[in-house]
């Protein structure tokens, strides 16, 4: 087929790696040339069209389109066309890019098959396919997914890039369907899998993000391929762009944290100042200053994981009628209104996926958006592979002003240390471990590797007595 | 140093692979003619000395020694002197004969030195980097050794041809020592880590003998490098020369399973014949039938795992006094004594020494000498690395006549399979995966994957309900 050839030609290969795409949609949205979206269009579109454009390009370089490394477009998934990809495969970094780009399509062009593609996806990839902390690819070879449910700890991939980039598609998710599912996976990746990249100081990177580790694992101050450390520098810097959305009829918060910012609101500028100690805690302050008092939507995301979530007006309370996990509290707001809203955040226990398999018998740990871990530091003496946390054991949140920095909300509980059977540290007995009572500290996950080298595990062997 | 580099060009390099060192010593033995014995004990001696011969016989081809692919002369175990080595490092295959080789040498010698420097790395190994299944070697990059205690179920490299070898090697140390640690050992790999090796009707073979599989591991017809196929056939072959050791004084049963040997014991013949089950039954009888009667030791190894072992001479009970794993009868044997031995076989639960941190709050199954495995092939609908099998469960042999050809011992047990906490398959949960009673059905080990393609486990989580 001489004629597709030639025009594509004509027009230029969409790239192996995606990511023009957002900036193309950005492009056109500063400057309304629709020649951008329609490129972005192109190169999204062009995936998977049979003869393959790789292919093409190859043979036009005189290459044997078989020496291919990867062997299979589905590592750039350009394996079959986007709108028939109900699986993420590949390369996680291209993968979540391309499906960032699809959103953004999808909602400017108002594609529906792009917008039902960008779900499909985005089901596979939470249901069956998400590292607990936001993390996303396994495997180190494609830097990419393997199969449904195959979540290793220890040789976790998990790239930064790949949790900065879920972050982006959550986000573009959120703006085509205001689904608090979306704006929960947001936050998991940027609090953990992404912000796990990036040292307490700022200085040093994480290009992988494992679940375990034996204490080889330890930031680097550079990259060779710096696409990481970049992309979750920009990430924190620009945090802020993630945490309202406005629209003709209303605001909504999607993230907390402190943030102070001005949205336009039916031709009025409201100015919104939120605060909190959020994550750390679930108590936020919100106050309107609209220019003049206007009627609008104030919706507020109710987090997944905030179970019986409080909000008051002005000290009076309100009932929260929550759906998609957004609260929606509409009223004519005055200069001087405040909201205040109060999630709670119990430690909590997580458990996978049952064909998660090396998760069988463990639990994670979670507190508001934050997973956390064990390290060796907090547990001197052994690898904290061998503590393990009955599920009778209850969990307490305690600040510790003196860790790492800033201090940080801890997690304690009665946990255990396995111990050998006998005292000739038989390699193999017929006596299981004894279970010696030890104190469980667990930290959040993206502040793991700031301190001594050593043992850090996500997944604890959830043994009782 | 130019001399002594003379002198060893004029000898000739030791191998980069450990194997002729044995088959020196077995020529010695054939022939009488000590050089032999010689040129092995200037093999294994030269490992580790300054200046090494590797480097030197790089230099004498013209490259550079930095060059060696595996950086580190631990890879063929000649980073420092063979007597001052006590950790095994390197590639297992070739750790196993040298260290066979020192222990034959050891032997012929006298060495104490040589037997002490065995004694240290057969430590090292048996407590602290062996599978439960007599596997060696985790890593798949250098065929070998990584780390104490680093034992990965599913990425287990534990190449057959280690198995083999570590046989090789316990066998002689039981040479140097009659003590049944080292016949446990033997025993343990023959029947576990090495014969799984091979396939069921013995055409099939496996390089890598992991602990765990999703089911993407068969035995292939042939390897391109074809050591495990050829070493694992003949091993089999040859077996009946691992079962019984005669000296001026006595026999020793090393192994039961079916064998009729005639044996020298000061100066006369004495044949014979031993019958049993064995590994299915613990039931053994031995018929000794001297040329003519005759006074001798004869010593019949009660395994480790063999508790209340209990024996008769010609229908009366006799009193066991147990040695090093080793029950000696003395007594003037005459033609037609009947020695009939019982080794108990219960069912039984092991547990990998804490430091292991894959099986923390796992469990292995044991009935004699055989490890078990579970096959998704008896649990049909979906992994079996999803079973529990609570400490609580009762274990029951049960005989399998349908079993993989010739029928097997199977171990049945009460378990349990997770299944999704809720009806919405989430990937993460706060409520734990319900435990649905399953009965779970253990196969050896050394009989995986010779039935349906689907997933496997060694390591079975323990959790209670």
């Amino acid at each position: 087929m001489p004629a597709p050839s030639a025009a594509r030609r004509a027009k230029g290969w969409p790239p192996s790696h995606p990511e023009i795409e957002l900036a193309l949609v950005k492009l056109y949205r500063l400057t309304g040339d629709r020649r951008r979206l329609a490129l972005a269009s192109y190169f999204v579109d062009e995936r998977g069209r049979q003869p393959h454009y790789f292919t093409e390009e190859a043979r036009a370089r005189g290459e044997d389109p078989a020496d291919f490394w990867a062997r299979n477009y589905a590592y750039n998934q350009s394996h079959i066309p986007v709108r028939e990809q109900t699986r993420m495969v590949g390369h996680a970094v291209r993968g979540m890019y391309l499906a960032s780009g699809m959103a953004d399509l999808a909602f400017e062009l108002r594609d529906e098959s792009l917008k039902r593609a960008c779900e499909a996806l985005w089901r596979d990839v939470t249901t069956a396919q998400m590292y607990v902390t936001g993390g996303l690819g396994p495997e180190a070879s494609n830097e990419g997914f393997t199969e449904p449910y195959d979540l290793p700890n220890e040789t976790a991939y998990a790239e930064t890039c790949a949790s900065v980039a879920l972050a982006f598609w959550a986000h573009r998710m959120l703006h085509l369907d205001l689904d608090g599912a979306y704006a929960d996976v947001m936050e998991l990746a940027l609090y953990n899998g992404a912000l796990s990249g990036l040292s307490r100081e700022g200085t040093h990177y994480f290009y992988a993000n494992p679940l375990e580790s034996r204490g080889q694992h330890r930031r680097w101050a550079w990259h060779l391929c710096p696409c990481c450390t970049m992309n979750v520098s920009r990430l924190v810097a620009s945090i802020a762009g993630y945490a309202i959305s406005a629209s003709d009829d209303g605001v909504a918060f999607h993230l907390y944290g402190g943030f102070e910012t001005t949205a336009e609101i039916g031709g009025f500028t409201v100015a919104l100042r939120e605060r909190s100690d959020y994550p750390w805690l679930g108590d936020v302050e919100i106050a309107i200053e609209p220019e003049t008092p206007i009627a609008f939507d104030l919706k507020l995301r109710i987090p997944g994981w905030a179970q019986g979530a409080m909000a008051s007006v002005n000290g009076a309370p309100v009932a929260l009628a929550v759906e998609r996990r957004y609260a929606t509290l509409h009223r004519r707001w005055t200069r001087g209104d405040i909201v205040i809203l109060h999630l709670p955040m119990p430690p909590e226990r997580l458990y996978a996926h049952p064909k998660v398999r090396m998760d069988v018998g463990r639990v994670a740990l979670r507190r508001g958006p934050l997973i956390y871990c064990v390290e060796e530091t907090d547990h001197p003496g052994a690898a904290v592979q061998s503590l393990t946390l009955p599920r009778t054991a209850d969990l307490a949140a305690e600040w510790r002003a003196d860790l790492v920095g800033d201090g940080a909300m801890t997690l304690i509980g009665e946990g255990r240390r396995l111990q050998p059977a006998d005292a000739e540290d038989a390699l193999y007995t017929t006596t299981r471990p004894r279970l010696q009572a030890h104190k469980v500290t667990a930290i959040p996950y993206h502040l793991w590797a700031n301190r001594e080298t050593g043992s850090m595990q996500v997944w604890i062997c959830e043994a009782v007595e």
